[in-house]
């Protein structure tokens, strides 16, 4: 970890089961809801000042995770089919290359992103079928402070240098 | 369970408690809401590609059951005072006999259910009343992956054949 | 309690930790809601088939108590300053005394109460200066199962007889 | 810490991980909630009954904190980027120093405050790069009866005298 962590880049996240604990609420009115941690805004602000890009990038279009990411100030892509290409185009935009970026995820549909980038990490409570694809896995599981602690990490490893 | 699976051409779900944590949020207008995990999707999305049909029956008419039920393209019926009846008429409707029939339940309620298919499961936080009427209890509770590990469950005892 | 439940003829029980556990969900427009267990709408029913009186008692008034109560079709007394005054009505109009009443707390509010009935019941996390007042304490926190496993247990030792 | 207490004359409290788990409940309109504990009423209600004063400052503006210190009855004070400033000032419009406030928060940026006060508290579940910086950690979570126990803590140590 400590060694990958200086070349990385970009950080793309997962939305559900990463910045949240993969539940959803739904009402009557047939709206959703999910369940996010205050301590990741602080986390972020870390990365940013670390100058490492960081983005979310989820399969599904939902206004739960536009108004998040807004009021977190995090780019977000949403409604795209194939995780993977989004991810390579974001690369070649920048002149990376996708050993430079780091991948957080928690389920299966993570799988073609966690085995294409350099620093593939799940969180704790991500499903047994994806485990055994991560570099890294958090103590803390989705929603409950695993993008804080991935933040915290990048923090750790750049300051120790 | 293993040798069970292979028969099975039709699982019905309970939908409180099973769906969700059996949990129920009360609005100040007296609208509902519960809370339901991300990761039942992509269980729902194997059953399909196995060929088994999948549907939820509710005791209850409720528009937050509707709502989850469409989002998860899953067949619903509500309002149902005997549920067993609504599982006998699907089985004659479909040329298929109870023995062909997985149900998962999680109270009192269920139980008419449970005791008549072929295979009668449980999650891990049914009331006590219930648990011994099953073949199978869950490792995770309801609302909480336990949909999701039924679903896994049967992608690996058929994949195993 | 197996020998005080065959006396009971009427169950009170506070809101607030008992029907809930304790928490409250505060929206962005001032509005509250709370969270309840389906599972308690099956014991209640029980309750009724056995003639035992139940009635929800509140300090507060607050809409999400009247809306859980009216879906759960039992009597709900609210914004009341002294529950005590109106345990000891509701008893002299039925022509009962405080020791055929059972009451289901979780704070010190709740004390007059506990302290006047014959079957003083606290959930799991009640407060700790409350739970020496108690005959019986569930192994169910509130709003997980507190209020079924009174009934649950009612319904047994009325059984039992 | 019984030492301390009785020199206390002003509570500080950060709102969110204090008040609440730190979770955020995000709706598709863009609109938060948050969850907090009834439990918290009855402990403030006490430390206005022994003279003490508690206030409510975060660092961000959001209408579910203005909200729920409505509901409390307690002052809130929102929108300010240095809390410590707030708190300097409210000691000297009190003929105060800052020895005779106690604080409690959860997460860096509270460091300021901790570091400045008579008497800093950080809850069970704070992060960890703050926990070292308290005279005293709740044996309890944020919204989760850490302010209750502070409540009682200062009742049991002023009747302890």
């Amino acid at each position: 970890m400590k060694d990958i962590i200086p070349g990385i880049r970009l950080i793309a996240f997962d939305f559900d089961g990463v910045f949240t604990d993969n539940m959803v609420y739904v009402l009557q009115d047939g709206s959703e809801a999910v369940r996010c941690t205050r301590s990741d805004g602080l986390g972020l602000q870390k990365l940013e000042r670390l100058g490492i890009e960081s983005v979310i990038i989820s399969t599904e279009s939902n206004p739960v995770v536009s108004a998040r990411a807004e009021k977190l100030n995090i780019r977000c892509i949403q409604n795209c089919g194939d995780k993977r290409a989004v991810l390579e185009a974001m690369v070649a935009e920048r002149g990376l290359s996708l050993a430079e970026v780091a991948y957080v995820g928690n389920d299966i549909n993570d799988l073609p992103c966690l085995d294409s980038v350099g620093l593939p990490i799940v969180v704790r409570d991500a499903h047994q079928d994806v485990v055994r694809h991560a570099v890294y896995r958090t103590t803390r599981p989705g929603g409950q402070g695993a993008v804080r602690e991935v933040c915290d990490l990048f923090e750790q490893a750049l300051a120790d240098r």
